[in-house]
């Protein structure tokens, strides 16, 4: 049985069976019952390090998580293609209808590296981060052109125009907009810093990220 | 501050900086440090009820987790557009270097139930989810016409067969089919029941599913 | 006698009298007998809540202070002008033969500010601020087109780009630069966050900057 | 870590946090949100004993305060080369409204005393003290040739001298005079002995100083 899951999933799973699903299985029944209606939709990051049930200490069917590389939002673009991204969104917000959609970004995060430190060859020869991670070009150009910031503060600003550039996409959308005029949702920002578990919140007015909770 | 982010994430937050951040801050500070290493990748589905991390309970750094609707692997097109869960694979694949990938599916899936039952009008003009779900179209006809298996079934089968559908187009990236073949990367498959928290494992010979443990 | 000094100093002057002289009334004979020998100087902003003394609670004695408007120390220019921090930072390594050299920067600096949104008229018709700010210009063009950033984090920005130009300027002093070189005085940067009080220190090698002490 | 900043200001930071910070810490914070008030500026020595917010007991936020050799004001000179002092004075006056302007001497200060001991070679090939103490040259000239004082009664007088004679230079700038003539800003002298901590202050009428409060 052990080669049908690595071993340490396994282990995991044995964990939540004992420690976690006693006190939820009531919970879980019933969310299998009643369907999902979870308040809030969190666009995070694949990073192994930034789990928003982690982070927010979720139950089961609080929150509806897309998770991509680096947490981006493409533009609204209804050309008949497969979009990941923008198909979750159609569902969480009008089948779901969540009232919140979250933007959560992180430090340290890997593809905004490599979209300010391009491979000299691409990943594979078909390239797919080095062209989802484009979605960024305009802001990599203008903070990488930046040569009197150091590495890491060309990464921690690009990490946040990358959440307001999804944001301003998130709105693209005409259902999100409509709803967003009518009040009815209410779109967040959010970064993590993973070194120290910190958590910035966005201005919705500025822009600009500042501590949550001063511990 | 309340209006930054929803109470519920910010009570969850609490939460973590009061409950989990304690113990695990040392392991935060140096995955921050020396950088993610996760062994294994896992595809899921956006669903609420299925954190990859709940499941197995897993610490930071563990996992690298795609979410998208349905837990979907599209097929291999190196197109030069966007595509999200190519780039993460990609990205995991060929710099993290994780040994494994796992598509985890669910029981009670929304976005299976979707392609089964289209509704008569798309969630919006842009038919986001509808385009998305097309990726299953034949598997779709298939389960669809057989009249003989009940709602129920159709959905739970389905849910299968898109699982199995999404290994295939994950070795049909060669670099995944390579690493494969040297015995370097290991592809499964895996279904949870959300009504009870059980585990479903599949066999990679026979493509059945099986639980992983009897309680 | 309350005409001769504002009266907010009188009464600071008489708690200081009161609480602070009689500990260190024998500190002070000494210091006046021997001679000051600091170990350190310290270029530092005007701000008023920026003062060194009080950020590292110091002992008469203990640090040599020059003070200007977004601690700035020009480049070399021995042009036979009249130079404020040049003749100060030739006196403290020269003749008190300082070992170290501290850059303090800090947040929420005026003189940064003013730099980022010059005044459509200057405060005076000598634009005394105007041109001294003007030692940034290369910097304010870096960042001020970089309009993806907020107005916050350009500013946060350039304060420590600042601290890394007066940091090379401090090096363009021969002196300076061969008592580096021997191991004889150490250069830092540091950044004090006036709104939380957290001081933040620059890694020599990458210019980055990072908290001092995690509460 | 303790590479990054001298220990003793490492030290001196950790008692700040312990002992200051946190019966001010809302004080800080209010302070950056609306901005720093201060009602006086403050130009004194950068000489380790002479702090003017020890002297003064001062909060965060009480005084705005240059530090140069000496406390010199040079003489107003819109010539659109940088001035250090100028520059801040500026600032002080007309952005912050300061409604008080103090100079502030102190004795055995070793810029007057290199003024009037010129080393037989200057301290670097640029000699910056040298010019820059060169502001007081006629001083020093009638002060030097008095050989009935002895070098410590020439050194008292230049001390204050050099306060007058800034002072005077105050007076030079023509938005300071207007102020002044209006009411709105007050020009004040004081001088320290450090020895003792005794605070002197100058008439405004006759020039003398007289000691504030004799214990």
């Amino acid at each position: 049985m052990s080669d049908l899951l690595p071993d340490h999933l396994i282990d995991g799973y044995k964990s939540f069976l004992e420690k976690r699903l006693p006190g939820e299985r009531q919970l879980f029944r019933e969310l299998a019952q009643q369907g999902q209606h979870p308040k809030t939709m969190v666009i995070a990051c694949c990073d192994s390090r930034t789990a928003p049930e982690t982070l927010f200490d979720s139950a089961p069917g609080d929150i509806f998580v897309v998770r991509n590389v680096a947490n981006l939002v493409p533009p609204y673009e209804p050309d008949g293609e497969y979009h990941s991204t923008s198909a979750a969104l159609e569902f969480a917000v009008n089948s779901l209808k969540v009232e919140h959609v979250v933007v959560l970004g992180h430090g340290n995060c890997g593809g905004i590296h490599a979209a300010l430190s391009p491979a000299v060859e691409p990943l594979s020869p078909g390239d797919f981060i080095g062209k989802w991670m484009s979605l960024l070009d305009p802001a990599v150009r203008a903070v990488g052109a930046n040569e009197l910031m150091t590495g890491r503060e060309r990464q921690s600003a690009l990490e946040r125009i990358a959440i307001r550039y999804s944001i301003k996409n998130l709105r693209s959308f005409p259902f999100v907009a409509a709803l967003e005029a009518e009040g009815k949702i209410a779109i967040h920002g959010a970064w993590v810093d993973i070194s120290s578990g910190e958590l910035w919140a966005m201005d919705p007015g500025s822009g600009d990220f500042s501590k949550m909770i001063d511990e």
